[in-house]
């Protein structure tokens, strides 16, 4: 086949330093794994990757769940499973909410008929466990669902004494779309059945994969219910036999997105042998530093010090900065891209993350810098 | 950061000739879109790219509705966001059934609580449109789904008298996965409402994007339906927002698989510089060489040369050949993957696409010389 007009446009993408609250910078390993050559989907070489896919995936969960694999769409994918393998169609589910994914969260539940609790804190704030309890205590939800790191707000929830104060029985879905990798997440310790993440933030993968591991429990609570109404695509019954497989040859459920896994393949192996301990640190050092900066600049910060993710920092402007004309201007005079707000005062505020590959004091500084040079 | 470890596993991925039912081979200007910078989901060049691959899907679905984009998951997410936007639970679904995907659009409908009447077929022929106006005139169902090439049996199913059969009213909803850029679509002459595909058959690009078009009507009818429980990931009513955004600013719904799309991007770019007619006449002429080499080889293929796919197709293996044993040796001794059957007496067939770059007469030759040395 001949191939006509060979200078394509894709060439001519700028390079932009990715510093909102996601997409996160690639590293150009990943960039290369994704264009080695596809593979079928039921390719024995490829089915190899998928087993070292699981394996480094439940390394960075932290966890030992057989079922441990991505989601073949983007993070919003990931959460949707999450709520659509657990819900019970005219039972409550508790959900916190103390920002836009809370709310999604909400959103989603309420399309499969299961009756949302939410349990709130304002933005900016964490929930407290307790509240949690007592809503699950006083309606018998057999699901909670929390975000463990608010994007919208940079607030991490903190999750590790939830399960004692829920005790056994409801099944704990948690969204750590922008934590996997970035911060400490401990789905086995802290007793959580259902954990969703995305390629895109601390990952530094590109936007594609939505890595969900689900606990025996889990999957044994979602077999059972009757009426449920799990989308097709979405359905860990079916994903199972393709993923997990329980050793035997994986059978066809849906064409697999080849050269994102590869992707993901890669990512992974750069985040291990990085290690989780230090590229948490490398996360934690960058946002502080960035963080102090923008306080000595009059941003007010979401959250305090305790509750503030280093991965994603929300900074409400002081009155003489126009945040939307920052952000046109960051992007057009310095190839740099950070975020606006979502919900309520968008406007005021910015979103900044430094994650994955990007968490660097280097990044910082030229985020701060840049931020000066248009203020 | 420092990356440890820099032999990468990725570049020990064997180059096969994909020439199973998909994902098909990938043109090396495909792949070095997809490791192209990655932008982020909101940026202003990225919105230009949006706007193009939005721009090519509808020359090459034949179609000018404003609502065609790709869903951000692989071909059967396509289906389902089809099936989920349309469907009315408690009301009938008319369903064509003559293969595994008529199947699989059963079971997605019933999940939303419609009512799936299948009209059926034998797997190896096409259905009957009088059969099909007859379900809908008997059970007075508001939406119609057909399949359009089955992937599973290599027919066609002849669609451009279906319309005037059924009168205007019934949504009517086309499964193209297989057929989109390989064999005449013309979803505006046809009467088609909703049609969805897949980037990885005859659009030659890796699996994960679904292609999708919804006409006015049916986002008008997506949007009317009172208890309507589609997932969050695929309402369209939300989608529209981030994707077709009526000239506004595109609204952030999910962070898009950016990489992706810059290779459905290029691969379309592919498509409309080569044409649709030339396009389909190559695959008609290499279709047509394998077909003629199998049957003289004593396979027995499924449906008529009227019905018969050009790039897909659907072989009965003469009683003296292990169908799969013959795909094991051609993939280990020549590189070469070639499909199993699906459902009944799966092991009896196989299944040989040629499909985007790999619809040739060379490649038609190497498969057939490749089984010669292998039966």
């Amino acid at each position: 086949m001949t191939t006509q007009g060979s200078v394509h446009d894709c060439n001519s993408i700028p390079r932009i330093a990715l510093h909102g609250p996601g997409p996160a910078p690639v590293p150009p390993e990943v960039l290369e794994a994704m264009a080695q050559p596809v593979l079928g989907h039921l390719d024995p070489a490829f089915g190899r990757i998928m087993t070292e896919v699981s394996e480094h995936l439940r390394t960075v969960f932290r966890t030992t769940n057989a079922m441990t694999f991505p989601i073949s769409g983007t993070g919003s994918a990931g959460m949707e499973a999450a709520i659509a393998n657990t819900v019970i169609p005219g039972q409550p589910i508790v959900i916190g909410v103390n920002g836009a994914f809370g709310n999604r969260l909400i959103d989603m539940a309420r399309r499969y008929d299961a009756t949302p609790i939410p349990v709130t804190a304002p933005w900016g704030e964490t929930i407290s466990d307790n509240d949690i309890a007592d809503a699950v205590d006083k309606s018998g939800a057999p699901v909670v669902a929390m975000v463990h790191a608010e994007t919208s707000t940079g607030i991490a929830q903190p999750l590790q004494n939830l399960r004692k104060q829920l005790g056994p029985d409801p099944v704990l879905v948690v969204d750590a779309v922008t934590s996997l990798a970035g911060s400490p997440l401990e789905v086995d310790d802290w007793g959580i059945d259902v954990c969703c993440s995305g390629s895109q933030k601390c990952l530094s993968v590109p936007p594609g994969l939505a890595p969900i591991t689900f606990s025996a429990r889990a999957v044994a609570h979602a077999a059972k219910r009757s009426d449920a109404r799990t989308p097709w695509y979405f359905d860990i019954g079916l994903i199972a036999r393709y993923w997990t497989h329980d050793g035997g040859a994986r059978s066809y459920h849906h064409t697999a997105p080849i050269s994102m896994i590869y992707g993901l393949h890669e990512g992974l192996r750069l985040v291990l042998a990085e290690g989780l301990e230090p590229r948490f640190r490398r996360h934690e050092e960058a946002g502080r530093h960035l963080q102090q900066g923008l306080e000595q600049r009059g941003f007010r910060l979401l959250g305090t010090k305790a509750t503030r993710l280093p991965q994603i920092t929300a900074a409400a402007t002081p009155p003489q900065i126009d945040g939307p004309e920052v952000r046109r201007r960051l992007r057009k005079e310095h190839a740099l891209e950070i975020g606006g707000g979502l919900g309520e005062d968008a406007d005021k505020i910015l979103r900044i993350g430094l994650m994955g590959h990007g968490a660097t004091i280097d990044a910082a500084n030229a985020v701060l810098t840049a931020i000066d040079s248009v203020t």
